[in-house]
């Protein structure tokens, strides 16, 4: 039997990774972290684990939690876990960091774009970028894994054919992406109240969200170009899921068949990944509460562009359930373990 | 393995018939009925199944269904099943109804509440109510099982333990009930679009409601009384839920730590009934998706009534997951088998 | 021209407020009163005013306000007007005071359920309960209005016609209500973020609510009784509206045309008040944006009871609405002036 | 008094059409149509008409409607007005077309977009298209106006100042717009139900959207070029807005200051275009029963590209209340008259 500690586990992606271990034949939670609610009942903050789970939330003493724990979970506020981890933790536990502290592997971009100061550079070189799809063998070998980004990991995924191929052009793609409210977080803010956002749409972060760089990186890799891009991150009035419309001109000349089939090809043997048939586009509610992404392709022949499209779960493949499939790659198991969960409509 | 076979798969119930016997580890699926959508792909219809189920939709064919499967599931317009269920399809297969058809006793009654002549009324008799909390040892010997209504369930379930005791004036007894919008189905109607019911709330069916013989029923069985309610369901923007509110007077006198006891008394060995702690009310999103019926009560003083709260997910606990339970019970199963779905929040 | 001022005008009944005065003809207003936003321009905290309102907050100066204005409009906090007011600013300007300071007569029984000691008991006496459909000629010649609470209004107005024909059995009453989050009010609360609101209903302040003495006073009057109810009140995933549900035992024999008749009658002069045609059922989206109160009444000769139910937009009839009703009837106006908003749907 | 007739009164642009023109002094309604009502009350079908509206629906009857009334505006299903406008009509009565009958000038592109025959060609050259902030003068000389699509209004407008001064490179430009529900109108079909829209959000129509040729069309027009764009739809789960989120390539240098003031400068003399502050993204709830158009722009030096943004009411000034802004202007009236309400928040 694994076992976890979660830091941040009173936050949306913290409870979701609760509720995935639950279900999680190899694994049990030792460690419920979370400094706003220090002994109190963890069910009695999100009552659906009412019965299921009967532990006080503890504090955030990582060291602490390394001794006792296999894995270490933390899904907590940038810059924070870069202040604490060390080596020696890294000795005595694996860590999965759902934070962005080590994704980027420039640091001078990641504190351009954050706005703070990062503590422990040294171990941006070690962490591995845990997109299991794209990374699945580095991830098998690391002790630290810079858990994705939910817009990345949309992003990523539903462009990452094209790109590989070379067949669009890097410097035209435009990301235009929507998500639910639960990628705001839980801190209690005026514009996250339910009264602000029902009933409307918004941009925001309009050409500074912090994933630029994060979607950048991941897309120059795949494609070995530099990338950059223009993205921006939309607020939807619901609760769960990413959708990412992309666009990008074709470069060189490729049915619509051969576009289709080069998503075929790249996914046909990943499990989370479903590109979906025909012209269906994507819907966030297809995936809600599962592990999966779903892609789509479109051609224009009118203006000789592809629209790229994915829908995941913000919360599950876009934090939580990613995390446990990097874990269990990184303990040797069925990468699909405790994450069969099917979707839940409506 | 059990064999089971669906008949309205493609209906909100039925789909999540689906998403449960998915992850039910002694049954598969072998027959998606759906009149509508006869030879579609099921995963065309919800996509949330895409590269999960491959099956195409199949006509309603019982006879036959009969023949090759263990159970049947039939998730179907009132009147329905009554007028082809025969001996011969029960000799065959054990058969769960999420219909109202065989839950009232009393055929006039059907037929005066549901304004249709009963097809066979010869089965009711021997058909089980399956409230599996209240009937469980008759469960077990039954083979056509009336699955009960969703307000039935969340009603019964968080009055039964003072009813039972006699601690309540059942002729005060009124249960005002509000109900996500999955319970009205998915048939194409104007009252049902989105912008037809998103920011509002009504009662419906007011005096007038279907379950409400279902629910006089069962409150008669387990009182002993003759019971006549005020029921009122509303409809509330939102899928999943139903969230019920009933009053009465208290009969003698008992204070509150014994009113909660009776609660914890009754329900101490019930997997899927959670007790709530203090006067927490239940709220429907700590449900959701799950098989869980959250109660609780709270005695005021000044009127000398109580309030009983019940919480559940309408489509899960109301309506398929309780459909598994019964069936768990039909076949020997352990009772929770592919029901251990934890809530999903948010 | 009448010259306002408002406190508390960026929370949703102070904004409500701003909305409407700008149709009136004859008001202008002359302070945006909001401690928390002071020197910031009213609009960039409600986007919506853009171009419309181009002031500034300020701040809650209340002797030079009343100095600058006619009417002085106060949407703050329990207990903060009754800490500030004084007969001097009575003096100056009349007040309609959308808190609860003054809508109870017994400074006990305020203290007991307000849990906060009453600061002015001498100006309760002469403040005026403000439901200009029961309350219209003492408004009239009032110069301070305790303008009612939105569960209040709406379950008073209701329950009237029946109440006061001493057709019901006030010891019978039961008042379930369902409230859109907008009556919780804009404080940065976790419970009231959108992920913890949406897709889920719950009751709250179960048997301790403090809308329960104002609506026992009001129903006391109106009946000539001692009136004692359950009142429950349930938060309701949608921006706007209130919904009461209310039930109580028919005292005498009263078919349901004389029932319905009642209404009629009590409100055949009163433009915000529609009885409903039939047994169609109030909704709140038929309301929303409106100074409007849908009622109706039906009849259950099964249990002798009648349901009774009624539905306003919580924040104008509810509370910004009746303000200005309110001012209109202080100032010698058309009561309906700046009112006559059609409901927008959807 | 201008007499107005409205056919298709109760669809959602139709009834909105009637709570604008309640609220308009110079105009009466004499006809309500509706085909699938007639001899119904109106008010029975929209209940937020109660005691305001007493007519019933009538038929379709366009020639005798001419007789009865100076302008008729007609919310009819695409072909159908083409179908039955003669000039007989347009000599007795003015008509506004919500539909896109009249608003491609190539008959040819139009019937290849809408897969329908255009049934009277001959009008579509004397027709004006009717974005007033566009073609205000030509508006103000025609009998016939093509009301402008929801998505082509809010496009347009958030576009028209850098197409206008060939600041943007046309071919670069890709609109990814996000409509609230009613804009799929009130039509009794599955994927419009509250399940199915609620919590997600998708894009339909990709690539083949029949609003782009609309689009390019008026883009040409205002740039002189000829405009070929990507052009993305998408769901999302509320009732109304639109946001338009656009993206082009910046042609020649031009300063963030300079871009912001070419909307300053277009729109100084606008009632109903805001050009927001800074960067302030625009968010339909702000603009939320209005007939404003809220804009603003951003450019990223990064990857030199605009991104163009715009928020409308897709029922107010996406269709019924810029219909009514067409009225005034046809009859002479101020464009502003009935048309002055404050968007609604929240």
């Amino acid at each position: 039997m694994i076992k976890a500690g979660i830091i941040g586990a009173t936050g949306y992606a913290g409870q979701e990774l609760v509720r995935i271990l639950l279900g999680h034949k190899d694994v049990e939670i030792k460690w419920f972290g979370s400094r706003s609610y220090v002994d109190q009942r963890f069910a009695s903050v999100f009552g659906n684990f009412t019965e299921l789970v009967d532990d006080l939330c503890k504090s955030d003493d990582l060291d602490k939690l390394a001794d006792e724990v296999d894995v270490i979970f933390t899904a907590t506020p940038q810059g924070y876990l870069a202040g604490i981890l060390t080596e020696d933790i890294l000795k005595k536990a694996k860590v999965v960091d759902l934070s962005a502290d080590y994704r980027i592997k420039d640091v001078k971009k990641y504190e351009e774009w954050y706005g703070i100061e990062h503590k422990s550079p040294a171990l941006i070189k070690e962490a591995v970028y845990g997109l299991c799809e794209v990374n699945r063998e580095d991830i098998k070998k690391a002790r630290l894994i810079a858990n994705p980004g939910c817009y990345p990991t949309c992003s990523t995924l539903s462009i990452a054919p094209l790109a590989r191929r070379g067949w669009i052009d890097m410097n035209t793609l435009i990301i235009d992406a929507k998500s639910g409210t639960s990628g705001a977080g839980r801190g209690a803010k005026v514009p996250n109240l339910y009264c602000e956002v029902n009933e409307s749409i918004k941009a925001y972060a309009v050409a500074t969200h912090r994933h630029t760089p994060e979607i950048e990186d991941q897309l120059s890799y795949i494609s070995g170009k530099d990338v950059r891009i223009n993205f921006t991150p939309h607020l939807v009035p619901m609760n769960r899921g990413i959708l990412a419309t992309s666009y990008a001109s074709l470069v060189g000349e490729h049915s619509e068949e051969e576009i289709k089939n080069a998503y075929y090809e790249d996914y046909k043997n990943e499990y989370f990944v479903r590109v979906l048939d025909g012209t269906t586009p994507p819907e966030t509610r297809w995936v809600e509460g599962s592990n999966f992404v779903d892609v789509n392709v479109k051609y224009d022949p009118r203006t000789n562009r592809v629209i790229m499209m994915g829908a995941i779960d913000n919360i599950t493949k876009g934090a939580a359930g990613q995390a446990v499939q990097n874990m269990n790659l990184l303990f040797g198991l069925d990468e699909k373990e405790g994450l069969r969960m099917v979707p839940m409509v409506p």
